[in-house]
């Protein structure tokens, strides 16, 4: 049987030898030849980390046997691991306030085949007449408006929403709500926030306003992942653009949506991909 | 009499109309032609900068008669302002640490012509052999070892050494010591310090470990006025560069070394060639 | 009599003592504040570039009594000038192929105001279902499908188009038609191309494939004005985005997408806001 | 016995199933242990490249036996590859102009121990006092002046210094001269060159002349390994920096100088750290 599309093992263990020449060689003898492969040995966690893309030839078996064959070399050097179907496309929700800047990148890309994900709804504490944006590609839309005494409520329904849609990927594409601890938990992983600076300058609220205070250089944004303590999450991607004393903070506002849509799509991006593996703290980004 | 060298006019000044029509009538009727100018409107503190380049003519007076006549108009505009020779070299100090390729960078600048300034020494607190460079271009050297019990001591006579040798800029160079409170006072708008991080993020010691235990994607420098206040000082010039996981402390700090001397000989001409006004605690640079 | 909105004066002129003195004189009596000013002082065509930005206060008569006033001053310095009210918008054509992600970007842009043009119409060669952008927003769309045997006929269209609509600005937004040498000499100056390429690299047809065949490190975009010499017209903005060894062409399609956005949207806000003057061959841009 | 010293394995073959398996296999037998790795399928070539670093164990045999027992697998693959010892320092020439500044920034890093190589000459055809440097750090000095008449003659002087010091790498850093096709084919592969354009704009003389009359807003720098036709070699690093109208020729010079060096000491570091490998007529560099 010949399965049509590749697949991505992901995985990281304790470094020790012969892991590459396990991997390579269960591959081989599965049929599957490797079309990508990426890998780093943490020298300060002694941990190793692997993507290979894979292609099945016509001697492979399934993707499930697949992951059943490889199953006991996993255990073996005590993998944290995934095989994927590299056809597949990660159930994606996406979250947003009234600034919809990086919902619109993200639906234009989606659109012209660009990012590799199905989304499953949008949601926004905001109702749909605020944002600008009047076409949302026909995906589901939820108005779940957030205040202090709704917050947990709210969230229940979007845990639920979760649940329901089978949502394996949650965005916060500016969503301007901080997720509560419990919540941020659940979601430990597979929720990616864009914060409008350069991480760890700027935390917290009006990172531009901030920033034009301090009189930085280059402003900037940073892709996330989420966790209960506010924007200290794994860093997934950076970037900055340089501005001068004649910009004010509006300035930096307009500068850094540019900023702020690239870094999220592109974190998005690489996430749906695999090839984002957390390392404690911090990820492992095989570009 | 015609001055063969041009001349630079910086000023700030509460904003308020008629100040260039002042200004440019002043040069204009001095037979001064202006060759350059650039000037900002601070919308938040309502101040007025200005830096113009002016060819003196042959009918122009000397830079100090220019001083006097446009001292008229500087107090009317109640400006903070100075008129400089533009072919006088500022007299700029160098304090370094072992960690010289700032201070190598510097040198290298200065003999090819491109950094317009007049070396009157380079301090460090470790002695000349443990430099990794040895051509000290001629410029004096002195060494200075600093240790908790003997740094106000040397302090003064640093500060003796600025005094003696007319010292206008002080330039640290990754001396790797904090200036005391009250030497930086002393400094005010006349020391430039290299920090090896992106401020504001990482002040203070190992920022490059702090980097990499935070797992950032860029790493910077910045070039800043020292004030009593660690790292937090009028930021001049930043730069940044990628990097990734592979990265470890050593990788960061080498390739922290290039930013650092890039951004530094950026600050240091900048203020040669006075592009640089403080306002507040910010700067206005016209690059 | 107050005017609301601001003024922009742009003008170009032989370099000669005293035209700050002039111009700021001027406007000083006119009772019109300077909110920002840059100039430029070319010294290999020793020509004189100037744009400020000045807000008419009680005592300021009409835009169109100031120019009438400016006149003599103008034609005394041999000027090329305009005064222009920074409330009125530029209107602006949109031409497009079906390659929209510029066109996407530019509506969105103009969408949540952050492009200060009436867009007066959008025009492609394909039809409106071949895009696949289907909000657009309201403005009125034109198919003028484009083969060697209609392109004459079309091009009357476009221009005839122009004309009734008042268009001050024409946009090839990834248009890929070349335009004729004589409809680019009537749009002289007032036609924005993107070119997916780092110019002078890389001209004519499909710039990413030949890039990729060249194996460099970095890929590129340009906007620049049309002339009737294929992608060497005036440079209005470059920017580039790193590439490695793992980049197919379509990869570099991909990613060059951002940067033609990104370039595009600059050199379009730029001459809405009449900060470019030509100079020649070249521009002069004041950011 | 072991052998302290990682080893470097590179290769390139014809893309095939079971090529990571053999390798990693080979290693693992060896008790080799596999401490980096890096790979590239090029699927428009259908070849294969390989880089992995290896860390030796109490059981394996000595480089030239691992050569020996590579030999066998490297003929079934028909691969072009090599088995370094990372240990061992690249012996490498510096050719120079009197534009020293690459020289004085490859013999720093040299001198901090940040560039993996033996320096066994410095070549320039000025003489010692023409260079700005004047402390060369010991490396023997030959001053071998090229003019029309005499090149040929130079050129066997230089191919016999290149022989008798056992020279592995020649750098033109800023050279000035062509070399001839004859001494280009014998350097094939070996010889880096900084060309400050960014390349494939502005091939030869004076470069950024011609960037100043294009009138680009980013200059560049390339470096590249030297072939018979000038300004065309594989690419192997770039870089770019924004410039201005305001920039004159001159300034562009002194921009370039921090973009050639950067640029130049990147591409001769990766080449003694063997991460550079030739793919026809590009380079695969696994960063």
């Amino acid at each position: 049987m010949t399965i049509a599309t590749r697949g991505i093992l992901t995985l990281s263990c304790p470094d020790r030898p012969g892991i590459v020449a396990s991997v390579s060689g269960f591959l081989f003898q599965q049929d599957c030849n490797i079309a990508e492969s990426a890998q780093f040995e943490d020298p300060t966690s002694r941990r190793f980390f692997l993507r290979t893309v894979f292609q099945p030839g016509a001697g492979s078996p399934s993707f499930d046997d697949l992951r059943a064959g490889f199953a006991a070399i996993a255990k073996r050097h005590d993998m944290t691991w995934s095989i994927a179907d590299a056809g597949s496309r990660l159930r994606t929700m996406i979250l947003v306030s009234k600034f919809d800047h990086c919902l619109a990148d993200l639906l234009y890309r989606h659109r012209i085949g660009q990012l590799p994900v199905e989304i499953t709804a949008i949601v926004s504490n905001h109702p749909r007449e605020a944002l600008s944006l009047t076409d949302f590609g026909g995906h589901p839309f939820h108005h779940l408006p957030v205040t202090a005494a709704t917050k947990a409520e709210q969230e229940a329904k979007l845990w639920a929403l979760v649940q329901e849609t089978g949502t394996e990927l949650v965005v916060l594409a500016r969503y301007m709500q901080v997720l509560s601890a419990d919540l941020s938990r659940k979601l430990s992983g597979r929720a990616i926030n864009i914060h409008h600076s350069f991480l760890p300058g700027f935390k917290g609220a009006k990172p531009y306003h901030q920033a034009f205070e301090r009189g930085v250089k280059l402003i900037g944004a940073t892709a996330h992942y989420v966790t209960d303590d506010l924007d200290e999450g794994p860093i997934i991607e950076q970037a900055v653009e340089r501005v001068d004393h004649n910009r004010m903070p509006d300035d930096l506002v307009a500068i850094g949506r540019d900023i702020e849509t690239i870094v999220l799509a592109r974190a998005v991006r690489w996430h749906a991909e695999r090839r984002i593996l957390l390392n404690g703290t911090k990820t492992v980004v095989f570009r």
